[in-house]
C-alpha cells in the first residue's frame, strides 16, 4: 500500500465547489485535511490528521466537533500544517489571489506540491515564475496548472509534451477568452444572422446579463486575462516574457471610459456611455467585411520573432477561428513537426465544471507521480 | 538520485527510427539496452547492462564489439532479459505486430512497463484488453498508448482525463484516418475547387502515388484501421466492445473487388478496375450535395445506445469535420460537462515524427511515474 497523501484546498467559489464535488466522487481520493475560505479554515486535528474532511459535505461537516475550526491562517501556518502531515502533501489553490500565488515557492520548498487554476503565479513577474519552478526542484515537489489556460482543455499539457519531446514551436495562436469569444461570435458572425446587426454595446450588455462577463466587463475588455494566458504559453514555449505588461495589448475599453471607477456606480456609467463608441467598433467590423473577413480578438506568440501580441485581427470566414461557436476557446500550435496544419484544441475554456475538471485531472497526475 | 531505468525498443521502421532520433536528444534519457528489428537484436551485455546502445547512432554502434548481437529473440527471452536489469524496465513496441501485442501481459506481469503506438493489443479481443490491464495492475507496471489513435494528438490522454475526473462521455465522433481524410477532402471539398470534378478512382490513385495509402489501398478502404481506433476509444469510454468486427463497418471496397488477392498483381488489378465503380461514389457525393452537405468517412461511439459505427456520413459544409484540411484527423468528445459544444482535438494523425512524438511523450510520463 502507498502511504496516504494529504490535501489542503483553498477557495470554495464556483471552481472550488465544483472541484470539491469531483473530489468527493474520486475512488481512492487523497485525504482532505485542510479547507480554507476567506476568513475561515477547517482542519483535521493534528497530530493525527484525521478524521479527514468530507469533500462533498464540508458545509455540514464544519459543524461537527471532530474537526478543528480556525480563522484565516497565514501562508506559513498552512505550509507548516501541511508539511507536518504524516505523508506527502498537495495544496490546491482554487482562488485567483495573487498574494497566495506569490507564496507557492514557500509550499514547494517544503515539499508540498501545488495544483491550481490560478493564473497569477505563472503570469506575473518572470522572477516569480523562475522561483516557483526552482523551488519545486529544490523541494522535489510538483506543480500542475492545466486550468490556467483554456480551463480543462489539454493546452498546457499538449504544449509541454511538444516541447519536452523536442519539437520546435513556431507559433501559437487562438481565442483565449470565453467572454471575448462570445462577444465577437455574436457581434460579427460568419453568416450574417440575427446578431449581425446588433450593436457592440448591445452585445456587451447581453453578455453581462447572461453572466458571461466579469462583474465589471472592463476586466474582460482590457485584454489582461488573455495577456496573462499568453504569458504562460510563451514562457513554456521558451520565451523569457518579463510579465503580462511587457508586450502590446489592445484594450477594447474606450480611452474616455478607462478612468471611470470600478465601483458599482462606475460600472453603470461605463455601460451607459458604451453606446457612444459603437461607431468605432462598426468601422472595424465593416473593414473586415470589405475584405470578406471577420474580426476576432486573439492572442499569438511568435517564437522566432520573440513576439507576443493580444488584440483584434481579421480572419478568413472559413478559418477555424472565424467558425468558433458560443463562448468556445480555440488554440492552434504551429510546430516544426506538425508543419502547415497546426495541432488544434477547441472547446469550452471557462465555467466551473470544466475548470475544476482540469484541476482534478492535474491532481490525479500528481497522485500518480507521488504514489 | 533516482535509480537508472532500462529501455528495450522493438522496431526500426518509420516510427521506430523517428522515435530513436527523439530519444537520442532527450536530456536524462533512460538507458537503451535492447534494440530489436525483424531478425536481429542488439543488446547491452548482461549482467552489467552496459554500455548502453546509442539511440541516434545504433547502426554504427551495431558494429562495435562492446555490444552483444543476436538473432531474433523470443518474447520470453526479451522479457527475461529486461526484467533482470538492475532497475525498472520499459518496453517500447514500435511495430504493428499482433503477436508481440498479444504478449504484453507477459512483460507487464514481470513489472516491465509498455509504451506503444501498436493498436493491435488494445483493439483485438476484449479478453486481451482485460488481460493487459489486469497484468499491469499485478506487475505494478504502466501501459501508455497515446499514439494508437490520432498519433501524437492528445486523444487517449484527454479521454482518460474526462473519464477519470467523473465526466460522462455521451458521444465521440471524428475522422480517424489520415488517408480517408485526404481522400474525401479531395474528392468532395467544401468549396468546389479543382478537385471537385476528380473521380473517386483518380483520387485514390493520387493518394497511392503520394504514399498516403498503405501499399494495398484496400487496407485503408476496408475501414478496419478506423474500426480498431474506435474500439479503443469505446472501451476507454466504458463500453465492453468485443472486437473491431463486432459492430458495423462500411467498407469502401466494391464487393466485386474484395476477393482479388493482396499480391502485387492483385493490387494492380484492383487499381485498374476501381474506375468501374466511380459512378457509385459519385451518386453518394451528389446525394450529399443536393442537401447542401459533403460526405465524409467517420467513426462514432454513442455510449447511451452502446453503439459504435464506422462509415460514410453527410455533414454540413460549415461543420468542423467538413472543413478539415489535407490528411488531418479531428476528434470531438461530447460530454455532460462540455454540453452541446464538444471538446475538439485536430491535426496530423499520421506520420513518423508525430506518431513518435506521442510515443516519446508517453515514455516521459512513464519515466516520471517510475522515478
Amino acid at each position: 500500500m502507498a502511504s496516504p497523501i494529504y490535501l489542503g484546498v483553498i477557495g470554495v467559489g464556483g471552481v472550488g465547489t465544483a472541484f470539491l464535488n469531483q473530489l468527493a466522487r474520486l475512488p481512492n481520493a487523497p485525504q482532505l485535511v485542510l479547507l480554507a475560505r476567506s476568513s475561515q479554515t477547517l482542519l483535521s486535528p493534528s497530530p493525527a490528521y484525521k478524521p479527514s474532511i468530507p469533500a462533498g459535505d464540508w458545509k455540514t461537516a464544519s459543524e461537527t466537533p471532530s474537526l478543528t475550526k480556525s480563522g484565516a491562517l497565514s501562508v506559513d501556518e498552512i505550509a507548516s500544517y501541511l508539511s507536518s502531515a504524516p505523508g506527502r502533501a498537495i495544496l490546491v489553490d482554487n482562488t485567483s489571489d495573487p498574494a497566495l500565488a506569490s507564496s507557492y515557492p514557500v509550499f514547494l520548498r517544503k515539499g508540498i506540491s501545488v495544483v491550481t487554476p490560478n493564473k497569477k503565479g505563472f503570469s506575473s513577474d518572470l522572477s516569480l515564475w523562475k522561483d516557483i519552478f526552482g523551488a519545486a526542484a529544490e523541494g522535489k515537489a510538483l506543480v500542475y496548472h492545466e486550468s490556467t489556460v483554456g480551463a480543462g482543455l489539454p493546452v498546457i499539457s499538449s504544449l509541454k509534451d511538444l516541447v519536452a519531446t523536442g519539437d520546435q514551436i513556431t507559433r501559437i495562436e487562438g481565442v483565449f477568452s470565453g467572454t471575448l469569444s462570445f462577444l465577437f461570435n455574436t457581434f460579427a458572425p460568419v453568416s450574417g444572422g440575427a446578431g449581425a446587426s446588433a450593436k457592440w454595446s448591445e452585445v456587451v450588455a447581453q453578455a453581462k446579463e447572461l453572466g458571461y462577463t466579469e462583474p465589471d466587463p472592463r476586466d474582460d475588455l482590457n485584454g489582461m486575462d488573455v495577456a496573462r494566458k499568453l504569458t504562460i504559453l510563451a514562457r513554456i514555449a521558451g520565451l523569457d516574457v518579463q510579465g503580462p505588461d511587457s508586450f502590446p495589448i489592445e484594450s477594447l475599453i474606450p480611452n474616455e471610459l478607462a478612468s471611470l471607477p470600478s465601483t458599482s456606480d462606475g460600472i453603470t456609467q461605463f455601460m451607459t456611455r458604451l453606446p457612444e463608441f459603437d461607431g468605432q467598433m462598426s468601422v472595424i467590423k465593416d473593414g473586415a467585411e470589405k475584405q470578406g473577413k471577420v474580426v476576432r480578438y486573439v492572442g499569438s506568440v511568435d517564437t522566432a520573432k520573440k513576439e507576443v501580441r493580444v488584440g483584434l485581427q481579421y480572419f478568413d470566414k472559413d478559418s477555424a477561428i472565424a467558425g468558433l461557436k458560443g463562448s468556445d476557446n480555440i488554440i492552434s500550435f504551429y510546430t516544426e513537426r506538425y508543419g502547415p496544419n497546426p495541432l488544434i484544441v477547441q472547446g469550452a475554456g471557462a465555467g466551473g465544471d470544466v475548470t475544476a475538471m482540469g484541476v482534478t485531472a492535474d491532481l490525479l497526475k500528481v497522485l500518480e507521480r507521488l504514489s
